[in-house]
């Protein structure tokens, strides 16, 4: 599966099972009408207990310039959960999910599905709000390794 | 959802329902375990009947090269499915679903789960047979236009 260009998330939730928060690249918009995408996460993970409970999600998809960002969610770096969340870079929309604010784009949403498939789960989350910057280079990871793509400039 | 960079797929089935393919961006690794992806297709489409009857799908992801054929499954161009299938380009894995043979990557599916989900399905297939290229870039699509990603050279 390492052939597939694929952008590159942080996927939050936070709530009465706590906040937490993971590097996803599984992610993939489903429908627009309810706007609907999905997130796979997976089972192994203790977290998939915590977004169930919280009911909620944030998915920011990353920019050319935060690698290290998906790095430290990704587990690649020390910094414990708290540390992380504890960054002047989160904001909180709809569903009080964190958002990294300058990310390129963030979609906060309420978990209206999950399924079981495999080894992973799969959540299904109904966009209750979406926030966009316009950043240059979007951040994309392909054969294991990070890469940044040019942005189309907005007309 | 334009601003997710994604890879460009044409996923195809064939069987006692036809042959039919579409161009997709909607398409997600779920789990190692059995190997899994998703395919998400729109319901308005009539497309989706033959593939749960077929119970078979391929996805073909793109390389750079390969933007005219994505842009004929998209219908972007006049040519009925016949013909697009009638192109020098395909070959046959296990299910018997067309695949695209200098694509950077087939991924022969049995559909294994089908979940409906506002306007669109999500088809869920076990991968039983997988075709890589060595191909230098992939395609991939940012804010509705189709551009060129390098790959990292293999070791």
């Amino acid at each position: 599966m390492a052939r597939f260009a694929a952008a590159v998330h942080i996927v939050t939730t936070d709530g009465p099972a706590g906040r937490f928060g993971f590097t996803a690249s599984a992610v993939c918009s489903v429908t627009d009408n309810p706007p609907t995408l999905l997130v796979c996460l997976n089972r192994a993970s203790r977290m998939h207990l915590a977004f169930q409970r919280n009911g909620v999600f944030c998915v920011n998809t990353l920019a050319a310039d935060q690698q290290e960002l998906a790095a430290m969610f990704a587990k690649r770096t020390g910094t414990r959960m708290k540390a992380r969340f504890a960054l002047p870079i989160w904001e909180m929309l709809k569903t009080g999910a964190p958002a990294v604010r300058h990310a390129l784009a963030c979609f906060d949403c309420r978990i209206s599905d999950v399924k079981e498939v495999g080894t992973h789960w799969v959540f299904f989350g109904e966009v209750m709000e979406i926030h966009l910057q316009r950043r240059n280079s979007a951040l994309l990871y392909l054969h294991r390794t990070y890469r940044a793509l040019e942005m189309v400039r907005p007309k």
